[in-house]
């Protein structure tokens, strides 16, 4: 912590902030100024920088060290490689993560899981518990959702990410869910964080839409200091003066977060758009950017889709998309799984 | 919902759209302009405007009817009056709720009980459950907590708001709380608001930090469907650009959310700008602006509170204050409970 | 300017930092710790921290000193007041400045300067030059408008204040306006800045729609070190993702403004929510909060006004505002002129 | 327009509404629902929303048409290429500007003017008259870097584009550049745009940093209306919470403004990120969603820059981006110049 002193502070006022320090355990290194005294706190205590900001005398307080440790670059400078059966985020290859907003049926699951996999995507995703802001729509099938979702991936050999509400779910998910998704909206309700972190299941966190990156990466810290370093980052835009999209994609999160932390970064760009027609040219900037993955939703027949179908690819849009996708990542030094069926035209 | 077809329209791109707005139940009636044909659509439904946005030839859709209903003025046009123990939240009375972040002990809820009970303060508020953004921070006393601050309040013949969240905190609120809290970060845990929405007890709910105002109408939407219509609304500022405020109040949701919803909204000027000396400015400023209420922290030793002293009043500074806001509570028609004791000086 | 160094900085690196520090003439104070080495630089000098952000081994870097100087409370600790022709702006009362959006013709400027003379108004606000967001809007009378609400005022015992966009206008400003606007989409306006800073004429200088408040006091320091000491600040609202007010006020910025420097800051509460029925709430909170003055639309016939009419009140809103904020501004221990004609009901 | 009634609006009062539509020229459509009366008002005037807003009876009321004409996608569907001299802005092509913020010397310009040449560069950048956010700063070599670029420029076959900042530059801006910028803090300067509308030289405007991207056409409508049709758009970032970089960009915006409108949108990393080290993976991503051009600082030697060194590459960091975004430009069916140097390794 450094606390800068006004020019007018008396000696006295100055030894009254030292004391402080002294007294909540740090080393303090005092350099006097023409116009202004500066006082190094040296420790590893977090504390309320405003209570030395109240103090007579004092002009600003700076923090100098990040209140989150376990999800900072720092503890793994080579960063951190997530994986699962196999696939691993983080690495040098781009994983994709695509299927429909909510689980409707088997039939559904099996049709756009077959045309994922074959396009080149890892991992299924689909939501059986459903967050809507309005509590008149669909909530959801539940646990019969990750029944049917589990069974479609399975069969055609994708992993599966859902999103995870509350902790009563969480035996569930264990069951059937490969990565469990912590939304935007729960990224700081730090009961559900407590309890993710206690399992051993990877989790899949989502960015707030006022969240700062610190935020998410406290967010991070929580699930990681309860046990679980299982943790892969989402940016999924967010909430700004905007309004011709739903949030704006902060495509600087990704070079940001590769600074700031160990753990990989993947984007959602059908939520950040909120529309099926501009979802193609934000997943592009995002693998070109660098981003770690992608989640995507897409839809055999988003028309008729229960939720979200506005914002779902439909699949031949996705064939296509993931073929750009493949010539970016290659022009970014990185790569896509193959397709194992060449899309026509 | 009202349809905006583009100029070059064809007349079969028109039939499409009036084919599915009839299929989802609404009646339709078309104006045709010499640039633009325009559908509007009349019917209870909600449904995603984005889906008739996608269809060729539309250029805008307009939702008109906003997708809370008993949140809404309409709803109850008089407004809606929150009574606990002949305490009204949202009449003439301006309610001033205040204690401390934090419950530490009895001694210290004795205390401050005693004080802001004096100064003509209703409802004590403190903290039993912490949602803290760093997992290293204290998290609070938790049902001890509550037992304390009950027994202290009941002493001095005060109310109790507290923080609840999780669902399995539900229980013991029952039993200790007047007014459950829901937390800014809480604001759209859905299974927590439809948890609370099945109790008997009031709530109040506070705006998330990236919530709109008609968000946090949608999540009182949540908890009123439940069952519990004794929802107190509170604007708590929100997330701008600006740096030297924690957050920034939004003073104008007070007349907003008067001419939208029936619900009482109160403000929280201690978190919204985060550092004591700025807290009675926006108190004051909310009460000129006709706040039904206020949560202000008071601590009788913020130097050596466990939490946020940085924010929290001392008890001479919150006897001030409540002088202030009676006389401007006067200025606007409204009252303030009487101090019980004359504050010298 | 504080430079934080990383835990695994190596000597050499410290030493590469320490060296571009002293050649831009910095006094340097090392403090070294068991995780961090951090390095005081004392020197009066703007640089750019982003030059030693780049440098290898560097964490961190803190500005310790605010880049301006002229607007900053250490300049003038016991404030600024700007008297024009007896009335006193930043002093013990609240000015209060009204009038239409736009001059329509003498007979406008005549009715409403009688008016908001006998309200308590000391001066008349009236745009000749229109900024409009839209090309094909109105765009003002020009040097006509200014001649008509000069005579209006000077009839009714009132100042002007009128809005200049180019450093073409200044002359023109002389001879009619008391004080000269910048408005909110000029506040970067460099050129203007400097212009209107080579004049004797006092300056409102609206606060920019995303500038931060630290932005303001900058545009303050630009106009000052030209020359013109005389420096209003306003508070108009800032964009934020809120939508059902036309922006978002400030409320804060009062407070915050008053501890950064010593210039008056008035608000703005017609332009910051942009309709009439809220007009009121926020000016009574301005008040409350401390503003120094108010700059508020009003018009007798806002119903067929040519610009703005749907934020302007009308008069007899007005004077209830007056009578309202004259309670208020005593409850502050502050005070409004009184009103020459006693309000019926 | 599209005015939404109130449910328990009367006859008179949708009378009053009807007449006031027809007063200023509009056909209207009146549709009868259950819930609502819906207003549909068909003309070519631009009003303010708002007058409607206040008339008792009325709920909401809806813009149909945008404010901006000439700039919309509709007066031109199939967009426009902007051509100088055989570089041609919009169309297959993705046109990369770069060079250093600011013009220091002749020999400065011609090292960078060669390498960026050699690179695939088309136009060159470099600031003369610079809108600096500090009045103490360099504030640009007017007149004489205008020469300086020009001579460098057209020794290696170069356009140049540099920024205006006032209405008494336009002439020499005239004599020595081939694309005149408006600066972001110039976005809404009227007069300006109005004067920069009556040249014939292409202009570059860039968007304000809290300006929607309707703000940003409705600038452009004021240029083309004053009869400069030549207009490029350029996406800069804006202003959110996130501060760990200096803007947000907004990538999304690339295909929203090729729907909205037919004017080219390029995109300026530099800005936006605001520091070196994260100016390629923006630049990456801005092809990749499908910007028409980008705008790079670019400088041999940025340690010494004079001014924002730390957002500038290094040219062999400009050498290695260009060869990466010649990739992703294929990838996405556009082409960017060939280098006619090959870099190494």
């Amino acid at each position: 912590m450094v606390i800068v002193m006004k020019q007018s502070t008396t000696e006295k006022q100055i030894e009254v902030v030292i004391k402080k320090l002294v007294s909540q355990g740090f080393d303090v290194h005092r350099s006097t100024g023409v116009e202004h005294t500066i006082l190094g706190a040296v420790g590893a205590q977090v504390v309320d920088t405003r209570d030395y900001e109240l103090l007579d005398g004092v002009k600003e307080v700076h923090r100098i060290t990040e209140p989150y440790k376990l999800a900072s670059r720092a503890f793994r400078p080579e960063g951190s490689i997530i994986e699962i059966d196999g696939v691993k985020i983080g690495g040098e290859e781009v994983i994709i993560m695509a299927g429909p907003c909510t689980v409707e049926s088997y039939e559904q699951c099996d049709i756009i899981a077959e045309r994922i996999k074959a396009a080149g995507a890892k991992i299924m995703r689909g939501g059986a518990f459903k967050p809507r802001t309005s509590p008149y729509s669909f909530q959801g099938l539940g646990v019969e959702g990750l029944k049917l979702i589990r069974k479609a991936a399975d069969k055609h050999g994708l992993l599966v990410i859902s999103e995870i509400m509350e902790s009563g779910q969480l035996p569930l998910a264990e069951d059937y869910i490969d990565i469990m998704q912590v939304g935007t909206r729960n990224m700081q309700n730090y009961g559900l964080l407590r309890d993710v972190g206690r399992t051993d299941t990877p989790v899949l966190l989502k960015r707030g839409m006022s969240a700062t990156l610190s935020d998410l990466l406290l967010a991070a810290e929580y699930i990681m200091s309860a046990g679980n370093h299982r943790v892969i980052l989402c940016e999924r835009g967010i909430r700004t003066f905007e309004m011709h999209t739903r949030s704006t994609l902060d495509i600087s999160a990704i070079p940001v977060i590769h600074q700031l932390s160990h753990l990989p970064i993947i984007v959602d760009p059908s939520h950040a758009v909120g529309i099926r027609d501009k979802v193609a040219p934000l997943a592009r900037a995002a693998v070109a950017a660098g981003a770690d993955g992608l989640l995507i939703e897409a839809h055999h027949d988003p028309d008729n889709a229960l939720c979200d179908g506005a914002q779902s690819l439909k699949l031949e849009q996705f064939d296509k998309l993931m073929e750009e996708l493949r010539l970016i990542a290659g022009a970014v030094g990185r790569s896509i799984a193959e397709a194992s069926v060449r899309v026509a035209g």
